[in-house]
C-alpha cells in the first residue's frame, strides 16, 4: 500500500505573498518532512509572470515563465496554485490534474464559480483537490467540516471572513470615525486594496460562503447564488445607535440550513455584544458553526497575511503528501450527494434596524408603524430623538420578517413625503 | 485501492452517556452513510458490564457482556471504546488493535498515562487508533494539530478544557460567592461529579494537556510529568482583586515549548479581560494555540455532554471508515519523533498574584519587598488596603519570575512574624 517515494517534489504556481510563504515554510519546514511524511520535500519549479522580475527569497533556478515545463514533467507530484482569479488558474488546475498530478489551491474565486468543473475533475481523475486556504486564512475549517464535523447535520453557519472591512468597522467602531476616512485608513495600512470593491461590497466574502456552504450542506452552492450587501452604506450614526443598543456592526457572512432551503448571504449585521463574532476585531477572521450533536463551536484566528496563509496550503501539502505516501488521494470527494434549492433573499427572514429622517410633527409615528403593520412587519424597539428644527430620526428594530414583506415597506416609505430619508437599514442577529 | 466494502460494523464499549449518544448519532446518520463512506454503517455489538439493567434506546439484541464475542468477531471492522478508566479498557484496545480491528477512543486516562502501549501496537499493527473526543469534547483539535497545523512550529497552547472548573470560576465571577457555593451549585446541578477531585484539582485537564502536548510537541508528554493545581484555595477576595486589576481567573492547562524544554502545567491563571479565553463561560471549553507561521488560534465549543462528545466520536468513526475503504489505515501515527525533556516547576517561568495579610505597622512594605527583591523577583504592581485594627491585606502582582526563586520568596514569608498569611497566589498570564 505504501508508496514510500524517498522525496516528494511540488511546482509553485504564483511567487506573490502566499507563495513567497509557501517557499519559506518549505525551506523551514524541510529537517522535519520525513518525519512527517516519510520523504523530503522539494520545491522543484514556481511559475512566475515574468523572468527578469527580482524576487528575493526564491532560488533562481527553480523559477520559471513556462507551464508546460511543469505540466510535462512527471517528476512534479504536487501543484500548489497561487496565483489566483479565474484564467488561466483554472486551466492549469484542469491540465495538472488530467496529467497525475494532486493539487493544492486557495482559489476561491475559481471554487465559488466553477467547482464543478475543477472538483469535477479530480473526482473523475480520483485526484487530491484541497484548498483549506481558500477560506479564512490560518484557521481550520474545510477539513474540519468534512471530518471531525462530518457526524452533524450543520444548520447554521456565520462568519466574518473578510479582514478588510473587519478593519474598517473595527475602526469606525473605535473611534467613532466615517466609513470613508476609516477606508483611507486601511488602504495607507496596506488592508484594503487600491480598488476594495471585491471586499467592500462583500463579494470576497461571499465566495468564501458559497464554498463552506457547498462542502457544510452537501449541496452546490455557487458565488451566483449569494446575496451580497457590503459596508459602504453603514455611517457613524448607526454605529452609535448599534452601540446603545448593546450591538456592534461586522459584516458577516451567513448561511442556514432551513426547512425550505439554503439561505446564504452577506451584509452588515448588528450582533449583540457577548456573542463570540463580537469580539473578533481587526484583521483577524471567526467562523461560528451550529450542528445537531456538537452544537456551537467558533474558531478564530487569523485570516489572511504571508505566513498564516501558508500555514494552511502547508497543512494541506502534507496531508496530499501522506495521501501519496499511502496511495489513498482522491479519498475525500466534495460531497455534494444532496440537491438543496438555495432561496432568493426576498424568500428569507430577517430581523432588521431602520433609521428613518422623517418630518417632525403629530401623526407621522402613527403613520410609520402603520405602514409596516400594514406589511405584516412587527416592532420590537423604537426610539425617537429629535433630529432639526423640522425633523426627527427614528429608529426601529423589528421582529423577525420576511425581507420580502420589509422591503414593500421601505418601498412604501419611499413615496411618503414625511419620510425625508431612509437613512440606514441593517439586518440583526 | 478501494476496498468497497458495502457495509461496516462497529462495536461499541460502554453504554453510558457517550455510548449512548454514538448510537443514537449512528441511528440519526444512516441514511447520509453510504454517501460519506459508500457504505452502512452497522452496530453489531455494545459492550456492557450488566446485561440485566435497562438500557432505554438501545436494541437488545446486540447488548453483549462478553468482550471475546467481539474480540472473535471477524465481521467487527472497529471498535469504539467509551468505557473510560485504564483496565480493562487498555487490554481490550490491544487486543482489537493485534486482531486487526481499528480503534476509536475517547479515554483521556488511558492516552495521558499508558500512551506508549496503545499508541505503540497501533503503530506496530499498522491500525488507525485515533481519539478527538478525549480532549475538548466537539471541538476539533487534535486533528487539526496533526494535520491542519502541520506546517507550524507550535509554541504555545493554553486550554479551558474542564468544564467543570470553569463552569465554578465562572459563578463564582458573577455571583461573588465562595468556591463551596460554587461547587455545590455545581454539583446540583450534574455539572460536578459526587467525587470532584479529578476535575477540581486539574488532573483531568492535565490529562488533556498532556495528550495535546504529545501531538504538537512531536514528543511524549504524559500525566505524571504534568505540574497540577486545583482551584479549591481560590477565594472570593481573589476574584474581587483580579476583577478591579482587569483580570478573570480561569483553569488553565498550559504548555509551551521553550529553548530549555517542555512547560506543561494546569492551574488557576488571572488573564486579561479582552484575551479570547476570558469570555469563555460556564461549561464551555477553548483551546488558544499559537504556531510561527499560523500565529494565534482559538477554537471554542462544548466540551462535555451527550451529543457533543458524540460528535467528535462519529467524525473520527467516518474517519476511520474512510481510511478502511481505501485501504489507509494507520495513516497518521503518534509522531512523536522528538525526545524534549519536560521542565520541572520550579524551573518555569511565571506572573504571580500574590496576596498577603500582614501586621499593619510601618516598615512591613520594605520587608515585604526587600524579601522579593532578594529573590530576584520584581514588583509590577501593588495595592495595600486596611484590613482590620491590626492587619494590613497586601497584594502583589510579579514581573515574570523564576518559579524557584518566588517559592523560596514565599518561604521567607511563611517564617515571618508580620506575615500573618499567605492568603492567594496565583499564576498570571
Amino acid at each position: 500500500m505504501y508508496n514510500n517515494k524517498e522525496n516528494i517534489n511540488i511546482a509553485i504556481l504564483g511567487a506573490g505573498t502566499v507563495g513567497g510563504g509557501v517557499y519559506k515554510l518549505i525551506e523551514r519546514m524541510q529537517p522535519e518532512m520525513p518525519d512527517k511524511i516519510g520523504a523530503s520535500l522539494t520545491v522543484k519549479k514556481v511559475l512566475v509572470r515574468s523572468l527578469a522580475k527580482e524576487r528575493p527569497g526564491f532560488d533562481r533556478n527553480v523559477l520559471t515563465d513556462n507551464w508546460q515545463e511543469i505540466l510535462n514533467d512527471p517528476d512534479i507530484d504536487i501543484v500548489v496554485e497561487l496565483m489566483g482569479g479565474i484564467e488561466p488558474a483554472g486551466t492549469y488546475i484542469v491540465e495538472a490534474l488530467k496529467a497525475g498530478k494532486q493539487v493544492v489551491t486557495a482559489n476561491k474565486d475559481l471554487l465559488a464559480e466553477c467547482d464543478a468543473l475543477v472538483l469535477g475533475t479530480a473526482e473523475e481523475y480520483g485526484r487530491d483537490l484541497i484548498f483549506e486556504a481558500a477560506v479564512a486564512g490560518a484557521i481550520p475549517i474545510i477539513r474540519p467540516l468534512r471530518q471531525s464535523m462530518a457526524g452533524n447535520n450543520i444548520t447554521e453557519i456565520m462568519g466574518i471572513v473578510n479582514g478588510t472591512t473587519n478593519y474598517i468597522l473595527s475602526k469606525m467602531s473605535e473611534t467613532g470615525m466615517g466609513y470613508e476616512e476609516a477606508l483611507a485608513q486601511a488602504t495607507e495600512l496596506g488592508y484594503a486594496e487600491a480598488d476594495p470593491t471585491a471586499d467592500v461590497e462583500g463579494y470576497d466574502a461571499g465566495r468564501k460562503v458559497a464554498i463552506m456552504s457547498s462542502i457544510a450542506f452537501h449541496s452546490r452552492v455557487t458565488f451566483p447564488q449569494v446575496y451580497t450587501e457590503g459596508i459602504t452604506k453603514i455611517t457613524a450614526e448607526d454605529i452609535r445607535y448599534a452601540k446603545e443598543f448593546g450591538y456592534v456592526i461586522k459584516l458577516l457572512g451567513v448561511a442556514r440550513l432551513t426547512d425550505t432551503g439554503i439561505e446564504v448571504k452577506v451584509h452588515p449585521m448588528l450582533i449583540p455584544k457577548n456573542h463570540s463574532l463580537a469580539a473578533v476585531s481587526d484583521a483577524f477572521n471567526a467562523v461560528f458553526l451550529h450542528g445537531d450533536a456538537m452544537d456551537d463551536i467558533t474558531l478564530m484566528g487569523r485570516g489572511a497575511g504571508e505566513f498564516p496563509t501558508a500555514s494552511a496550503v502547508m497543512g494541506d501539502i502534507i496531508d496530499v503528501c501522506r495521501n501519496i505516501q499511502w496511495g489513498c488521494c482522491g479519498r475525500l470527494s466534495h460531497e455534494c450527494y444532496k440537491d438543496i434549492s438555495v432561496k432568493s433573499i426576498g424568500e428569507c427572514s430577517s430581523k432588521f434596524f431602520l433609521r428613518l429622517i422623517v418630518e417632525d410633527r403629530p401623526g407621522v409615528l402613527a403613520n410609520i408603524a402603520a405602514v409596516l403593520g400594514n406589511n405584516g412587519v412587527s416592532i420590537k424597539k423604537v426610539v425617537q430623538n429629535p433630529k432639526d428644527d423640522t425633523s426627527a430620526e427614528l429608529v426601529v428594530i423589528t421582529d423577525p420578517v420576511c425581507e420580502k414583506n420589509f422591503s414593500d415597506a421601505l418601498s412604501v416609505f419611499n413615496g411618503m413625503s414625511v419620510v425625508k430619508k431612509i437613512a440606514g437599514v441593517i439586518r440583526v442577529y
